[in-house]
């Protein structure tokens, strides 16, 4: 939801996107998001054991809970680069802050691209005036932008709500095309809202709107080591701050969910060389860490995606995923269907008709695949797209 | 080596192959490996919870450690069928068994291909006299071809050796282009030998030779439901058996080994669409178990497969899956090298010299990765191949 009379902007904040030059092809790679009087903030980060110096820092300065800025850049993840790179990192902020008029502490950064090349300092410095200069209260477009690597779309998702403490606004970006599994973390998504909310409940509503959105995508299985959400709280409005379990708290964390999951679909439907969106639901595990293990086996079998691509109802490789998997599984109690055409129930399959009316299901470029294990439960639901030609195009030629 | 006069062969064997009509092009498609005295025999099957009928009935007769014949099929893996597809399974070794004039119990089956079709019992009743009618000590190669699927080409490896119990014979035969990473088992591979061995070592030959060739095997981290090793050892050959701790003993096992290793290899450079072989070694791993997660986190990551396929050093991708996966790793001491160069140094880049070496060696469609963790001692290599649009083609259309 946009509003009516242009591009969607949040109370507090400013924002834009520049071309730096990292980018051999001219595109944006710098975005900048400032709030001028400070943020109450919280963040959500990769697991991976190898970071980005910036995931480093960024997590270390967000334990006050404030914040001032976000400086992204695509095109350079400035990881695996050792002390230099976290020199950089440090350095790079510390010219935006000056740029900005704010202490350095306040500024958090993210870098998104090629895993061993350090940033291009020079180049980057040069662009912060700029840069600064052109952030606008309607620039999220451009900050969407700029922190784009392999995605063909930029991503923005909005809510508004008119609450009893007002007009509150949950604004969210986002980049993530391939290297992506997040656990735990995201890719990098930057959330702004201009409500008041302290900081120990803006991080739970954070956690819990990533793990019912990002936490569930597959694009390759690949955990980045750069994935970081953010969220930035401006405060112009509701100034007293919601209780968490008042109507406007659960309505606000209700927003945040909703912007996560769009972004999320917007993240699997641009995933690298995807034509496909596919929700694999599973229900009936014996507990919901198994429907999780069952999901994911799934989710990341490259026969399954193969057969996506194809648009083949070939149930025997779900079967074959799920039989492999940590999940236990009654085969004789396996229940599968594609949106609502059942294929297998209970471990007998529907025949030829069955078959056909899914493979027309398979045609959609957005379905649903419920697998019933008849084992309990236990339910999880992951996001993922099929593999294609082009995925493998993309990223055999990645960095030539 | 083959003998120098013509086709392998193993005294007290008979092999053969030909086309029933389960394949709609006609290929050859059902296999017989008879051996008219008896064999002790050992087997090691697919750790799926969802198993063909075939693996539950070979193994239950395996327990008794003799076995006169195999039969297998490609074209239909006859799994997930039911009760139904059990009885099937039983049927067809009836049919063989009275063909070859043994008792029923002696026959092992063997079924590969699409999953959740039965087996065309007419058409393959029926060529059974046949299959019979062609068997000759020298018709491995049929056969070895009978039991292929996507596999390009058909595989088979022979050693002899004059020990000083006689002239010892191993021979094998395999199967597997994809849904290959087995785990505790295989795919289709059959091995007979002349020897006389007792079933005990005979299980704890074929044991450690499929854990040091094809337990180190992925082709897309796919385990199959059919997965199968089958020995039989017609004792024509040295009649009192080895000692397992003797010179002989130690030298057929390593026979087996070598023979389940050259299957192996061949299994990789004709895994679907794969151009390249490469062998991922880790080691300085905390133990051996970490230092297998680490290699099967590398051999399967699609980002590190196709960067295999473009040729790129793309050394970042190896450090993200190695940092994903649960090997603890410490990023500062990561060491990585393609064949004989140097790309990381205990955490340091070498340049764009070692990259533009590393390139060179990519060329190559077989070669080595060594990745050092610095953590410890432990040590696993897996074998992978690269993963390409031809895997995409394979799999998206395999049912149509």
């Amino acid at each position: 939801m946009r509003t009516p009379t242009g591009a969607p902007w949040v109370p507090g904040f400013l924002a834009g996107g520049t071309a730096s030059g990292i980018k051999k092809s001219g595109a944006r790679d710098m975005a900048l998001i400032f709030c001028p009087h400070g943020a109450t903030a919280a963040g959500v980060f990769t697991t991976n054991q190898v970071r980005s110096p910036a995931v480093v820092l960024s997590r270390e300065r967000l334990s006050r809970g404030r914040a001032h800025a976000i400086l992204a850049n695509s095109g350079c993840a400035n990881t695996y680069t050792g002390e230099a790179g976290a020199r950089d990192a440090r350095e790079i902020a510390r010219k935006a802050a000056a740029a900005l008029g704010v202490r350095e502490g306040g500024i958090l950064t993210s870098s998104t691209g090629v895993i061993g090349s350090r940033l291009p300092l020079t180049k980057m410095s040069r662009a912060i005036p700029g840069l600064v200069a052109r952030l606008s209260a309607t620039g999220w477009q451009d900050a969407a932008d700029a922190i784009r690597t392999t995605d063909t779309r930029s991503k923005l998702a909005f809510r508004r709500a008119r609450l009893a403490e007002g007009d509150v606004r949950v604004l969210g970006i986002a980049k993530g095309a391939g290297m992506i599994e997040p656990h735990m973390a995201t890719l990098l998504v930057f959330l702004a809202t201009n409500a008041a909310v302290q900081a120990p409940f803006l991080r739970r509503v954070l956690r819990e709107a990533c793990e019912g959105s990002f936490n569930r995508v597959t694009i390759d299985g690949c955990m980045s080591t750069s994935d970081t959400a953010v969220i930035l709280a401006s405060g112009t409005q509701c100034r007293d701050g919601f209780a968490p379990a008042s109507a406007s708290g659960k309505r606000f964390a209700r927003m945040v969910a909703e912007v996560c999951r769009e972004l999320a679909d917007a993240i699997v439907s641009d995933g690298e060389g995807v034509t496909k969106r596919v929700a694999v639901r599973v229900r009936g595990a014996r507990t919901d860490r198994e429907a999780r293990v069952a999901a994911y086996a799934v989710a990341n079998s490259l026969l399954v995606k193969t057969a996506l691509r194809g648009e083949d109802p070939n149930w025997g490789r779900i079967v074959q995923a799920l039989g492999a998997s940590a999940a236990r599984i009654r085969p004789d109690r396996i229940g599968i269907r594609f949106g609502k055409v059942t294929l297998l129930g209970r471990g007998r399959w529907l025949g030829v008709a069955a078959e056909a009316a899914a493979r027309r299901v398979m045609r959609g470029d957005a379905w649903e695949m419920t697998i019933d294990l008849g084992a309990g439960r236990g339910t999880w639901e992951v996001l993922t797209g099929d593999l294609t030609e082009d995925y493998i195009r993309i990223n055999a030629d990645y960095r030539s």
